[in-house]
């Protein structure tokens, strides 16, 4: 098929939608190291994690062996409220950059919440509902996840209960009002509606929190009440598998125009939009079917593939939640406050960890000043406001396209633009006043996390 | 077809966008009647308004005759970056309602800018680029036009000057920020920067400003500079014509399923985005082809078209623009404080005045609370968070349905959606504490907006 065949954005047809997520942990050889418990550092059984996440979804986290599983009905229909989402070609960008490289953004803002998150937020709603419970709590950060599972409550008629770091909820008071309109309940984080929280704030009585003790607040709350569970929005193996709609999604519209792209690019936080975009095509190289480049972008500010470790460690300050085999900074890291948006995890998916240390994937780590310049000039060309989280992967996609200006060659680059930047105006507005610092931790900041990290021999 | 075939999302092929415009006034029996020179009484020529305005704009400002003007190459591909919009089946609220209609909403919020005002900004700045001039001036109120204009100026490398109502600059500091990441200057009004600016601060120093001021001063800038013209983001028009982008995109979309709908409802402030809805289909009507039932819905608060009255008013309260024939409150006319979001001009385009008062086309004034109820109620349902202006056409679009509930009618309704609400969690929190009121302005408030108005015998 000609270039000039293809579109701006490729959308798929309702009925070329994917109808069941890929569970890429099949296929690999080096499976991912199971969850322990932190006390009797055995791996988690089903029944201990049954306590604290709901039941299907503690059958999703354990899966390394069926590659596909089927997305219910009820999923599905919800995604077609705003899925498929497009695959646009950025003529624009190439034209700014003059580049023969043909760049590719798989769009995930286009829902209310902002971001991909609702792809999983969905999910775990429909399993918390199946399971008849009366609702589910989380912790958000920034803000965009607990916005997705708000909309994904308010759906399927759950109770939804979100910590929100207080100095998020003090500094955004808007995403804490999408929340509401959802009808979720949102409490600042450290509160004193949990044992933990109040524990913090005797201890700390000026804190503004943080997602580790928003974490460890909601999980007790979880376990306290009758009927309720508690879920995740990154991280976890069943995460990235909801995820890979992402994926999936790009694939089935590159295979329409015979477009196969050389490498593909995403941010990586906690690693849950990166592992699902890149997992299907994962698949592929997995199974020697053919090679692609995978490159995760992460903040210089928080670098836990770039310069962390990968051993096992707390999912959470609080050290209430299982150990993951990861590459982290250690949960006692703590990221500058200088740090815009997300992407501020201590640790990083299981999967991804292992499939980094298997060499399958490279990592680079960038600043965020560099961030916003590409942020910008993205937003000139293409339209779109970014996410300052997406933005990470646009600096190293704009990066590799000038590589390819100086080369000559006509690379074909799929990045994830995972979500806007609406609520991130405070971030947009230090960089337009030239008030935004770039922050790389010394190896002394970064020791201080790793002398915090379990001892285990595993 | 049958029902069942009809999914989600309707979306266009990009080659089966719109080509062209339509211009409905060229169907219309009785004509528009035409801008006054505010001093002579006599129609402006086209020679007078380009003093003002792009050249090509006013050619598209006094043509009444050619029903269809061609969309420019550049602009068609400025709007594959966003167009073809979707037109959504409402399955999700229909099933809440529990009603036999069925209800569809044209969706135009899934741009940077979040409003359908991108269609008209990229065309006015195309032909401003096109003309060879260095840039063009405007206002903004609640901010949707002027960061659709900004981001249309950034694409063709125009300067942009905005005048922002100095009491949204100060309390939507965000919107000011998403204006300059797309380089447009943004300076409160009233301001030093302008004769008429310094002549109210002296009056008023403590004046937080209002539209019609920064319009004053918009006009003032545009004249005085060299290369500079100014431009509007509703009321004329030429306006009217490029938003009909979204009718005729709505209409081919329903053609492709036979679908034909009983009524189209659409949100009314100046008027552009529900006469650019509904032209293509009162084309019909007035070419005795089919017939519609059409709505317009304006806040009680800014009543114009229902409790207004149709005469020659300023468009501006500076009263520096030609007169225009119109449903108004009189240009003196000030909307509460009280008043949520936009759609609180004192005017209403003249082409949908003269379409309403031949009797063509319905109008319905709601109030504010009302309009939120509505608001958090498609939230939830339909997962899109609706800014307060649209959220007047989904009361609207609710209270028929929910008639048709009543009746066992399953009407066709059609809706304009025009953005999204990110922007106005201000007005949900207001609404969420139980802090909003409603207003309607008594006969005595509304006279004197009508004491004012010009003595025209036309």
């Amino acid at each position: 098929m000609s270039e000039k065949a293809i579109p701006y954005k490729i959308y798929l047809e309702e009925n070329e939608m994917p109808r069941q997520w890929y569970n890429v942990r099949a296929d690999m050889k080096n499976k991912p190291a199971p969850l322990l418990n932190p006390g009797t550092l055995e791996p988690m059984t089903a029944q201990e994690l049954e306590a604290v996440f709901c039941k299907e979804l503690v059958q999703q986290e354990l899966d390394d062996v069926h590659p596909y599983i089927d997305i219910p009905e009820d999923i599905r229909n919800f995604y077609k409220m705003y899925r498929p989402s497009p695959l646009v070609r950025a003529y624009c960008l190439e034209e700014k950059l003059q580049t023969p490289a043909k760049i590719y953004y798989k769009f995930e803002g286009n829902n209310t919440s902002g971001s991909h998150k609702l792809n999983s937020a969905i999910a775990q709603a429909y399993y918390a509902k199946q399971q008849g419970l009366r609702g589910v709590t989380t912790e958000t950060g920034a803000g965009q996840w607990g916005t997705a599972l708000s909309m994904a409550c308010s759906y399927f008629g759950l109770d939804c209960k979100v910590y929100m770091v207080k100095v998020s909820y003090e500094q955004k008071p808007f995403r804490r009002e999408v929340m509401r309109t959802y009808g979720a309940s949102v409490t600042p984080s450290p509160s004193e509606t949990t044992e933990v929280g109040k524990r913090i704030l005797k201890a700390h009585p000026g804190t503004t929190g943080s997602l580790g003790c928003a974490i460890s607040e909601a999980v007790e709350a979880a376990t306290s009440m009758e009927g309720y569970r508690y879920v995740l929005g990154s991280v976890l193996s069943q995460v990235l598998l909801h995820q890979t709609i992402i994926g999936l999604e790009t694939k089935a519209a590159l295979d329409k125009y015979n477009i196969v792209p050389d490498m593909i690019i995403g941010c990586a936080g906690g690693g849950s939009n990166l592992g699902g975009l890149i997992s299907p095509f994962m698949g592929e190289m997995l199974r020697g079917e053919r090679d692609y480049q995978f490159i995760a972008v992460e903040p210089a500010s928080c670098p836990s593939l770039t310069r962390g470790r990968y051993v096992y460690d707390f999912c959470d300050t609080g050290m209430v939640c299982p150990l993951a085999k990861m590459y982290t900074l250690g949960s006692g890291f703590i990221p500058s406050p200088n740090h815009s948006g997300g992407l501020r995890y201590h640790g990083m998916s299981s999967i991804l960890s292992q499939l980094y240390d298997d060499g399958l994937m490279e990592a680079r780590s960038v600043e965020q000043t560099a961030v916003f310049t590409a942020a910008e000039q993205f937003a000139r060309v293409e339209g779109i406001l970014p996410a300052p989280e997406s933005s990470h992967a646009i600096r190293v996609a704009i990066d590799e396209a000038m590589k390819c200006r100086e080369t000559g060659e006509e690379k074909t680059i799929v990045f994830g633009l995972t979500g806007t930047g609406y609520f991130d105006m405070v971030a947009y507005e230090k960089f337009h006043n030239g008030e935004m610092n770039d922050y790389i931790p010394t190896d002394a900041d970064l020791q201080v996390g790793f002398d915090g990290l379990p001892k285990v021999e595993k």
